[in-house]
């Protein structure tokens, strides 16, 4: 397959789809949804392939669970389904309607971005999870898979695509590429692919970011901070640090680096301490923590680090100041919390750091689209430009401008024979 | 200067300036039009030195006219900055106000970007303007102007910046490169420049664009089209297609490239052709249009031409959809017009055409932020992600989750102990 003859042509379709209405792309949720039911057996042999090929090259437990398909696994993707469906359609949203002049009418409406490339990790639930979130927000979308799922995805992907044409939609909004080397050709799209949305280990996106003209949104690293201020309320404290470190150690949600105020270090980090090496946690610290509760001593170039494990980074400082100062310099500007009782200190914290997320008294796991209540989710951003944080059908839109006139020229503005009145309409 | 270094120092500054009031950057503003008033004999005279050097180095009169830091211009950027000060401060929208659940609220309020580099033309007014664009928006900024306008660049640099920090704005949140290799060192700054805007030639642009992993704002081609369909009004029609092409050449939203249905080509293409050989226009079209008016006869390969100048290429299509097709596959994404009285042909085209600005009997020329009614411009993109077409201060903003929770966990949820509630608030 050729990816960029391939991309090419879905630009110049991705405007049918564009244009369909938001009762159409349901429908062809619901027939999605319908097929997968009808066709389950088909896709479950076809993931029953894919995990004794996993199984036999040594695949961990834990990976086999992510890579199976089964009757559970498939109730909850038709359970998303019919969310996609309940959700207000993204399209024609009118964002500003505003009378330029007599007879001369702008306006502002969302429209899909056109052309999505999607990379994700080997997961079967997110090939459907993405395919319709990209059609209900009216986006074509070329989807890479793991290839330790290739069946599955296969499977699935002939499905979904033969349901979404037949109910109706235009053919070619989808495609699938499943060679590696494909990759390298999508990233080089940057004529016909408007976005990159890659997903998997942090050196696999920081890759992609560097590799691509295109614009990518996602995030390479999660480098998130708990930072215990003097007025801090220890009760609450101590679980908020223990679920942000270990509620799920892989997620980038997951806490790196406790930062202590200095002032109450002496009672408040024996008693974190204690109650993260308790929950299976190796610290790492500053020479000057270690002085306080037995620790590796690491080097101040390391707080940059993202363990995704059970490993966390411990240093004191002088006050939110510094702790602001730290995070902002060796974080990845992802989630970062602060634990005190002090509103104004709460409200400098969350003014000062550069974060997507910046929370108080709450765990950084808490950072997550179905958690903010967006149902459906796409990723989440560290960048700041288009979206920021959890990112729902939302960050799949853009807009444009229509204006409406009746023979209007701008000389006549330019040589003050008429001028504008500007009155937003509504 | 190290450009790096510096942009790395801001990075830490910018939090400072977006933590300030509308009030302290309102004050700033005004702090700086009393400042370009008081201080102006050294702004000419600054002027008068880089006349002096461009006449003898033979510039033309319409680049002098640009170069011009004069009364005149001077005004308009003291009009600009109190038109800046009353519009409302962009910091701090709340976007979401909702409860996840008993004590658990989530936040969404807009914040500036950061630190922004804008890179312009050898324009004195423009130094100005983008400025106190930042200052008003609470981004810190590397600005590097055309050289050709050095003296007044620094003149208007040192007044703006010490009046901005006289006025109490934190130090360090303007940096004026003044070399023209100081330029690759700021594409390199993608740790701490957050969004590049780059204003300039076509060629200038795509070279920014190609040299940097830095988010980059703005466009560099603007291929225009305007439409005649077969329901066109003969007597509204000519002006448009006129003004679009000769009412400024060198402007990105010119109209590059006729299109005329070929069942009115025999009436509609003749007087099309002679109404803009009368107002200079050269025309190049295909072997079809140059059988109906004498014209140069030009290679299909070559629509994509941005002429920027009095030519104008000419083609015949089927029919509205082949015009989409057209335009889609040779235009810029920038803004295209179609001319006709039916309704429906009107609404088809601004579906399927793929750009930030669709116009129906309207000159291509109002894509423009000024003629939109946002008060101040920062430039036009042709992207589609963060913002697309002309952008005002919005662009220049991004948002922040603040989470604000009493000691919650994810483990609570994650256990089914607890479950949100998801509350709009207001």
């Amino acid at each position: 397959m050729n990816i960029r003859e391939e991309a090419r042509r879905m630009k110049l379709v991705s405007p049918l789809l564009a244009a369909t209405t938001a009762e159409e792309r349901n429908a062809a949720l619901a027939s999605i949804a319908a097929g997968l039911r009808q066709r389950s057996a088909d896709i479950f042999a076809a993931n029953k392939k894919d995990l004794a090929r996993a199984e036999e090259s040594g695949i961990s437990a834990a990976v086999m669970k992510r890579l199976k398909f089964d009757e559970g696994k498939l109730a909850s993707v038709l359970e998303g389904i019919d969310q996609l469906i309940s959700l207000p359609d993204p399209i024609g949203t009118v964002q500003i309607a505003r009378d330029l002049d007599e007879g001369l009418t702008l306006y502002r409406t969302s429209c899909p971005i056109g052309v999505i490339g999607v990379i994700f990790e080997a997961r079967p639930d997110a090939l459907v999870q993405i395919s319709t979130l990209c059609l209900k927000s009216g986006n074509c979308a070329i989807l890479k898979g793991g290839k330790e799922t290739a069946e599955t995805n296969r499977a699935l992907f002939r499905v979904i695509y033969e349901s979404a044409v037949a109910s109706g939609l235009p053919e070619g909004i989808l495609l699938q590429a499943e060679l590696h080397n494909e990759i390298d050709e999508l990233l080089r799209c940057d004529k016909d692919v408007d976005l990159l949305i890659p997903r998997g280990s942090n050196a696999f996106v920081r890759y992609i970011m560097d590799n691509t003209k295109i614009p990518v949104m996602g995030h390479a690293d999660g480098v998130c901070h708990i930072f215990a201020d003097r007025d801090v309320s220890m009760v609450k404290a101590l679980p908020v640090i223990v679920d942000a470190k270990t509620q799920y150690t892989a997620a980038c949600n997951a806490a790196e680096t406790l930062l202590v105020d200095r002032s109450i270090a002496g009672t408040f980090l024996p008693a974190a301490c204690k109650a993260l090496t308790d929950a299976g946690v190796r610290l790492r610290g500053t020479a000057e923590a270690a002085a306080i509760y037995p620790m590796e001593i690491m080097g101040d170039d390391e707080f940059g680090t993202e363990y995704l494990d059970l490993v966390m980074s411990v240093k004191l400082v002088a006050d939110v100041r510094e702790a602001v100062d730290h995070i902002n310099r060796f974080g990845s500007h992802h989630t970062d919390a602060i634990l005190t009782e002090n509103e104004a200190t709460a409200d400098y914290f969350c003014r000062m750091v550069d974060s997507a997320g910046v929370y108080v008294n709450a765990s950084t796991r808490f950072a997550d689209g179905f958690r903010y209540g967006f149902g459906a989710e796409v990723g989440i951003s560290t960048g700041k430009i288009h979206a920021r944080g959890p990112v729902g059908l939302e960050g799949l839109m853009t807009y444009k401008y229509r204006i409406n006139g009746n023979g209007h020229i701008v000389g006549d503005y330019a040589t003050g024979k008429k001028s504008f009145h500007f009155k937003d309409l509504k």
